[in-house]
């Protein structure tokens, strides 16, 4: 796209009023796709946008940050450039992420089942202070969670991809050492990105090499565990307790076993509701369109080699 | 007690050896209550330190923080000099308060108790970014929640006795101010002392002056909260929910209607669990004792007139 060339922007009909200021503060907003040179899309979960794109359009923005469903599909292509959300869902999924921890520590999950006051200290937790939790996935949401973890007394070993050294964490691993962190960690949070290398990242060989105390926190995609393996586990006393907003099948059916488990949380992939995530979002969208108009490099664009 | 003299420690029999270091590190540890001139009590409970008094005790150290049962049975009196172990809670109240309040904001009491997925964003909650946290009894647990919440995006009004102004919140008020605290916050957290100035404090009248979309966290003790009032407040939906670490009465019957509140999470009286506070209390122990041993004014004098 041509450098100080205002965009024409084609926004999710239906989009709240805080995308349409986003858009029109930094670019011209038109009614019709075919008129379009930028498409903004508001649904989280995604539907329609694949039906507005056309030859002259420069960019998609989605206002996702996992894309896997799409290009599995093979709808997400090399033909058309798009922009993921990731990053803009730092805050609120770190939010979420921390709210399971806690919880898992509290044991809220059992004091919400109870319909008693039992005995004391019968359902008294444990706390994050002085605790070692693993980030599988470091990267924007890991270092929001990073940064909310400390003042808790928490401490973090990251993992990325390349291994990294992500500031604030005690100790920074790469992909290829993930067999170094299962024994060290009291909690594990899942945030890697679904793709063929991270499938079944959890399965029974990392449960068994976890500690018995340790909780598992899945809020990537539930194609990251192996869902069998970890009802084994937990079955088995291997590992303490799961807290999954994401899982595999996904919805989980009703009668799966998961539901009943007493050491097990589910949100049904709730970690970013739509209105936390709006005004994040409409930031983006105002800073990728003040982008495209001065011919900078819009943030979040998708890699399709790497899959995110 | 004169200066530059160790103390003799009378320790609670079957104390844990952190609190055994903590005594014989700044003074001597005796194995008679008759030989001593301190009392150190381990338990939680407080069950038994009445018995170990005798004239020759300057101080009793005890390990919690709300001596309002003793105060009230007319057992702590002027006689002897308590130190309570009031702030050495201040981290692990502060972590289960934040526990309380991501729980409610991401409604995981709802989809703890939940058997299928429902419905997308069914049981998607809110966030505290944003958000404006008052806290009744913003003394050393308030003030650690506080430093908690920042990183959050929550901004805290806090309430003190004497209105203070406390260091990172956005307002601080007066106990004598409190009816300006109600309309305007979207949490509030008890943590103030159980006394005669404080019973009742929340009754119908603050719930009805409270929003709708608030929640009640209450950290402190049972008698801060009229339990009916708050039934009907959350039976008449005034106030979004309730998350009660202590209740009136303790322990709160089987059969209660709070626990079957799809709105309510009731934790029993666990936010300072006791293997989570003994580093601290030893720590506190420690300091104390180094105090006495040079002259000092130890930590957590009880002051009887204020009740605390």
């Amino acid at each position: 796209m041509p450098a100080n060339v205002p965009p024409r922007v084609y926004l999710q009909p239906g989009a709240p009023p805080e995308l349409v200021e986003a858009v029109t503060s930094e670019a011209t907003l038109v009614a019709d796709a075919a008129d379009a040179n930028v498409i903004v899309w508001a649904n989280i979960d995604g539907d329609g946008f694949l039906d507005a794109r056309h030859d002259d359009i420069a960019l998609v923005q989605l206002p996702f940050a996992g894309i896997d469903r799409w290009v599995a599909e093979g709808s997400i292509d090399a033909r058309w450039t798009y922009a993921a959300a990731a990053g803009v869902y730092a805050a609120p999924v770190a939010e979420h992420a921390l709210a399971l921890l806690l919880a898992a520590c509290r044991r809220l999950h059992e004091c919400a089942r109870a319909s008693d006051w039992g005995k004391r200290w019968e359902r008294a937790g444990t706390s994050l202070d002085g605790s070692v939790v693993g980030i599988v996935g470091c990267g924007g949401i890991g270092e929001r969670l990073l940064a909310l973890l400390r003042p808790l007394g928490a401490s973090v070993v990251a993992v990325t991809r390349s291994g990294r050294t992500v500031e604030g964490a005690t100790r920074s691993l790469a992909a290829s050492q993930l067999n170094e962190l299962w024994p060290i960690v009291d909690h594990v949070v899942l945030l890697a990105p679904a793709t063929d290398a991270t499938r079944s990242l959890v399965g029974a060989a990392e449960l068994e090499a976890m500690r018995s105390t340790a909780w598992l926190h899945n809020l990537a995609r539930g194609s990251l565990v192996d869902t069998g393996a970890l009802l084994a586990a937990l079955d088995d006393g291997r590992i303490a307790g799961a807290a999954l907003d994401v899982t595999d099948p996904e919805p989980l059916p009703e009668d799966h076993p998961l539901w009943s488990h007493a050491r097990v949380l589910i949100t049904p992939h709730v970690a970013c509701p739509p209105p936390v995530l709006l005004p994040h979002y409409a930031s983006r969208v105002r800073e990728n369109l003040r982008r495209l108009r001065q011919g900078e490099r819009p943030l979040g664009v998708i890699d399709l080699d790497r899959g995110y």
